[in-house]
């Protein structure tokens, strides 16, 4: 798997820009924005780190009533452990963007990333919003320039566009995000922008983010650190002119899939864009019980050191695998189980294949790694994203600050 | 901290014995033997992975009866995931040494530690059986062997001994064990023999252990995997002719201190021992309202790579710290939570401390680490040692099998 061409991810009714305010050196943009048209209905998913950023606990509260419009994004500074200052700051610039919009302040959503404990320049923002709002667009550009405001060390932007028809309307998604762990894990937050132009209630399009991103960006893993400024949002501004997309419909389940599509597509390029990753691996997990149950195989497996280390250096090292799978919290049959590596079969009902080592390095040596345990206990399944653990890693990551 | 030097492991009462046997190449020694003269109580604690090698099943069931003699041990293989050939080695095995013993096959424990899914080769165990026994003794040079032989790849043996007086009657503990993790994590395994001369009965000792390996065994960790090996186990002979020690007694916690010093001291070893290793670390979470919500927090802190790999490039990244505590999956309040670094405050109150970078590098340069988490939200504390991450961590892990 290669890092997929970014498209253009436009959305009809929504506008989006990108500008550096001067968080940053050098000119590098630091600083976005994305406006629907018209009011819209809005959902997010965030962090379970119990340290967040306020700005975090400024969105969740924004997010209750179900309506926003804009959503304002730093990067270079999380605006985390800052003190009391720091929900002031969320609170000073979430109120210019919206007088610079002439919307209520309650419809300005606010995410951040950057390095922990260090003070928001929010001046810098505030003095920043005119030229932001007045350069808003709907070109390519503007959504180029909005991808990269809000990448921290990334190495790419990363964006994409899904389109579907539903009752003869045809319904755009379209998705920002930045990446996460493995490159510059201080700045692990993983922030992802989706907004549609589907007609549907609040309450509908969270249910939907919630199934789309438990099959997607809450399924990749890089070093298992969990930040305190993770958060996906949805925007749908009912643009499409379609009937709204109602609950346990036909129509609820082809929106999910169409975001459940692109939210994987985005997750996927964060993995992708690991500095350091060598390997884009899939853990499935298939024949499980319960969903959880495949989970916590799944995420045992990707999160081991161990089996990361060996993926790395091509080390025919399957014992790892299994051992991870022994390891992790969940019930099963071990004489049940079955290991497969790239379709080599490694375990056979709990024991060894003895496939030849040879043949298993070689499988290896792709760059895209399929490991699968089956349980052969239910119907369940699971699949977590990961990529391998090198020596640039702990390169990078031991002289972050310094 | 240094190496310490190893004490002199011997116990009246016990013999032991390392020899080689071939299992591993180049009369390197793999095969040790345990013995206390007399019948013993005997307990043990085991790996929590749901993939246990059958010495693993075969000691637990042993141990049921509370009382064993012997601990056979080979290292150079795990006898893990090799098929229904595993059970049958260790029947034979231990069959074989308890006839050289002259005692019933029961009170014979089995223990094995190496490479997975490789058949282990029996027949050198059952030829030297005869060697091993004759040579079983209670000098130093005994001990050593003994430590050397479970030894994988650790650079050095560990042991220590512990005595203390209780009514009147001198009572020595003595042990030994092989590290885990870090160095050759598919040799993973940790495994701890104690042995003590005390008189207690089984389930006394049990309980005792339990207490014991909590605060130590129980409380290392290197890269979070937990092998499917992995066994403490302890016989007590009751030599030293002490009242019989009782639960719920000052003797009885006495005892626990005790066994809980030499535990925590052959567990600093294992962490100390780490190839790679430039760090020895303790994540101390105090204050905490229960035990579990404080090992949550200490493990989490203590497992994260981010943290480790801050430790090794001495980078002063306190942030990430302050964000495993968040994600550990524990309830607390962030606003109460002081964070230290060799009693450098870092953070007060869940607010930073803003204490100069270049100060907290000079604390980080000290090669061992003290990090201090005080949740102030109550009594109970738990303590998890470990090391950093190095480049070598991964150089090994990435090539140990090929």
């Amino acid at each position: 798997m290669k890092l997929s061409k970014n498209r253009n991810p436009a959305v009809p009714g929504f506008q989006a820009v990108g500008v550096c305010c001067g968080i940053k050196a050098k000119n590098i943009k630091d600083l976005a924005l994305f406006i629907s048209d018209v009011p819209a209905t809005a959902a997010g998913v965030f962090t379970k780190n119990r340290i967040v950023s306020p700005g975090v606990t400024w969105s969740r509260r924004a997010l209750k009533s179900g309506s926003c419009r804009a959503i304002v994004v730093n990067s270079g500074n999380a605006n985390t452990v800052v003190g009391p200052k720091g929900m002031k700051d969320c609170d000073e610039i979430t109120k210019t963007i919206a007088e610079e919009l002439s919307i209520p302040q309650k419809e300005v959503l606010i995410a951040s990333t950057g390095v922990i404990g260090v003070s928001l320049p929010s001046e810098k923002i505030i003095k920043a919003a005119p030229l932001l709002v007045k350069k808003l667009g709907r070109t390519a550009k503007n959504w180029t320039d909005a991808a990269e405001a809000i990448m921290t060390t990334d190495l790419v932007s990363k964006s994409d566009r899904i389109q579907y028809t539903f009752q003869g309307k045809r319904i755009t998604i379209g998705g920002v995000t930045k990446g996460s762990g493995m490159i510059h894990p201080n700045m692990a937050t993983m922030l992802g922008f989706l907004y549609t132009d589907a007609a549907i209630d609040s309450k509908t399009l969270k249910m939907a983010l919630i199934e789309a991103a438990d099959r997607s960006f809450n399924r990749i893993t890089v070093d298992g650190d969990n930040s305190t400024n993770d958060c996906v949002i949805v925007l749908a501004n009912g643009e499409a002119k379609n009937p709204a997309i109602k609950p346990n419909t036909s129509g609820y389940r082809e929106f999910v899939k169409a975001l459940t599509t692109i939210s994987k597509n985005l997750a996927s390029k964060i993995i992708l864009d690991g500095e350091g990753a060598t390997k884009f691996v899939t853990v499935r997990v298939q024949g499980g019980k319960t969903r959880k149950q495949a989970y916590l195989i799944a995420n045992s497996v990707a999160t081991s050191s161990l089996v990361k280390t060996a993926l790395f250096g091509e080390d025919p090292n399957w014992g790892r695998i299994f051992c991870a799978v022994g390891y992790a919290g969940a019930s099963f049959d071990p004489d049940k189980v079955d290991i497969l590596l790239n379709k080599n079969l490694l375990v056979k009902n709990g024991n060894p294949t003895n496939l030849s080592p040879q043949k298993l390095v070689k499988a290896m040596r792709q760059h895209e790694i399929d490991i699968t345990i089956d349980l052969h206990g239910g119907k369940e399944w699971e699949e977590v994203l990961t990529c391998d653990f090198s020596y640039d890693y702990v390169k990078i990551n031991a002289e972050y600050t310094t």
